[in-house]
């Protein structure tokens, strides 16, 4: 691992994408990305659990099991997981049963960005020979731990954004260079940038900045330019916070128009179905970047990305105390072969 | 760095130990390890703060810089952080100033052990020249996130251990050899275990099963005993889960009883400060490590220890729906050269 500029990270041993898994619900098969999951729950956002909480620990077992079986894979040697409720519970009970090492990221909806990084160092370093990136989020959970009762049936502003119902796996490899054809190129770990919103109906807004900080380093420290990326995915700053982000980014002299995708853009029909400013969640970037983007480099459709997950770091505890919303945004590059 | 046994790591290039800080409260410097820490509270456990989650976030704050400054440094390249507030948000508003990239960590009490783990990787895979691992607890957050309000003064089973209000920070560097006495020599991630305990009065039977499988896989993994440590210190167990992981190891025929301490145990006077089955929470062993150990091993009082921070994964959604209490433990090894 080589370390150029202000911390981006070469791989030179280039950890290989042994496999990936995605599972969603009614909305995300119900989206232009429908097709992409290797599972969708379209009948029962419960999973015929006990809990919302509790399927989506399940929505993580799943898409592990199912990364680990399209591998022909037992498990892995080290798993690196996170999501958006307190504690982090969909990870712990969702990968429970693993019997693993196990080391719980918190990055908010940046998790897939993070544990896809951690995966990668551990991989290029030696501390694992395999290692996994799991990570979910769930409408429902989410809205009655940060936001509102369901049964309230609360109306939602325009810049809101909707949580997926979605879980994403990635399991890194060192497998001999050739046999497979993506791999983790490089990363970066974000800062964390705050600059004073405190709307939590806005946390594309909120996260922008971040995201701007990230790339501006990354391109910076690896002297490349956006037309060098087929494309430049963010998680999930959805309409408001892509806008800005070009905003910000085009202030600083650099113009991302023509490569600059949003997760929370592409996971749902803007037109159709009411999502207002996008998607978003752990699980929002994690699916498309694990149902899709995989595929598509795989396929060779796309020969190097950055994905560039970006995360609100607040609780309902800061907003009640009036605290601003934090951001961060974690980058690692794919490329295939 | 070398993995061996069921996924030991053997840092060859021994990441050192640059500098550590420690910050505790009123409670904290009552008791016997008072004169350890670098600053304590004694007058306002809110440090001047409009709350007491941003009085745990300043507790942090002020640990990282305390490190810096007696290390003489502006910064570190890489920082790792966690606690035990929803969204870890203790990290997030306790290290936002501090420029640095940031990983944050969710392992609940086990964090100091996970995020020093993490730093002794980053550092000695050239992912960064100096990493920092931080972590706090305070009383009066986790009391009334996870229990009841401070008000009820509700009563405290004698199971139960008690917060502290306190703070860890550890940086770890590449000096070359010689010129710190202290590095991080293994690790070990720990894998959840869940016996299925309820009970969230005593978290000490729930993460016991989890010490005693890390410690049995460490010396099985490097081929040593308990002998060969002049202290298996783990995170925060207390009296009954010290009482059980004794038992559990006693089980598999390994005799820890002459090395083991608990930072639970050392961190109060279990006679005179009525903290029923000792203290807990990431603060606990953070400061316990931060304060005493890395100064007894600095003063070469110890030679070679093994830091075993143990945690309880659950939250008060898993406890209201009925679900068990899994428990970690992840181990750091340190060596006084």
């Amino acid at each position: 691992m080589r370390r150029i500029g202000e911390g981006v990270l070469v791989f030179e041993r280039a950890p290989a994408v042994l496999s990936h898994g995605a599972v969603g619900g009614r909305k995300e098969a119900e989206g232009p990305l429908g097709s992409f999951f290797d599972n969708l729950h379209r009948d029962d956002s419960r999973l015929g659990k006990d809990s919302w909480e509790q399927a989506e620990a399940a929505l993580q077992e799943e898409a592990y099991h199912l990364a680990l079986g399209k591998a022909g894979m037992a498990g892995v040697e080290l798993l690196f997981a996170g999501d958006l409720l307190n504690q982090c519970i969909a990870s712990t009970f969702g990968l429970v049963q693993s019997g693993a090492p196990f080391l719980g990221q918190y990055g908010a909806c940046s998790t897939m960005a993070q544990t896809a990084l951690m995966a990668a160092v551990a991989v290029e370093s030696g501390m694992a020979n395999t290692a996994a990136a799991v990570t979910s989020s769930h409408f429902c959970t989410a809205e009655r731990q940060f936001r509102t009762p369901l049964e309230y049936g609360a109306q939602r502003s325009p810049t809101a954004q909707w949580t997926a119902t979605a879980a994403g796996c990635l399991i890194l490899g060192r497998e001999e260079e050739g046999s497979s054809p993506v791999r983790v190129t490089g990363g970066l770990a974000g800062r964390i940038q705050d600059l004073g919103v405190t709307d939590p109906a806005n946390m594309g807004a909120a996260m922008a900045p971040a995201a701007c900080d990230s790339i501006l380093r990354y391109l910076r420290g690896t002297g490349t330019s956006p037309a060098d990326y087929d494309g430049i995915f963010t998680g999930d700053l959805g309409e408001v916070g892509s806008q800005l982000l070009l905003q910000l980014l085009g202030d600083e002299g650099v113009r991302l128009e023509a490569v600059h995708r949003d997760c929370g853009l592409l996971l749902y029909d803007q037109e159709k179905q009411d999502v207002h400013a996008g998607g978003s969640g752990c699980g929002c970037s994690a699916s498309v970047l694990c149902g899709r983007l995989l595929r598509e480099l795989e396929a060779r459709n796309l020969r190097k990305i950055l994905f560039c997950a970006t995360g609100a770091l607040l609780s309902t505890t800061s907003q009640q105390q009036g605290l601003s919303i934090p951001g961060i945004c974690h980058i690692v590059e794919f490329t295939a072969g």
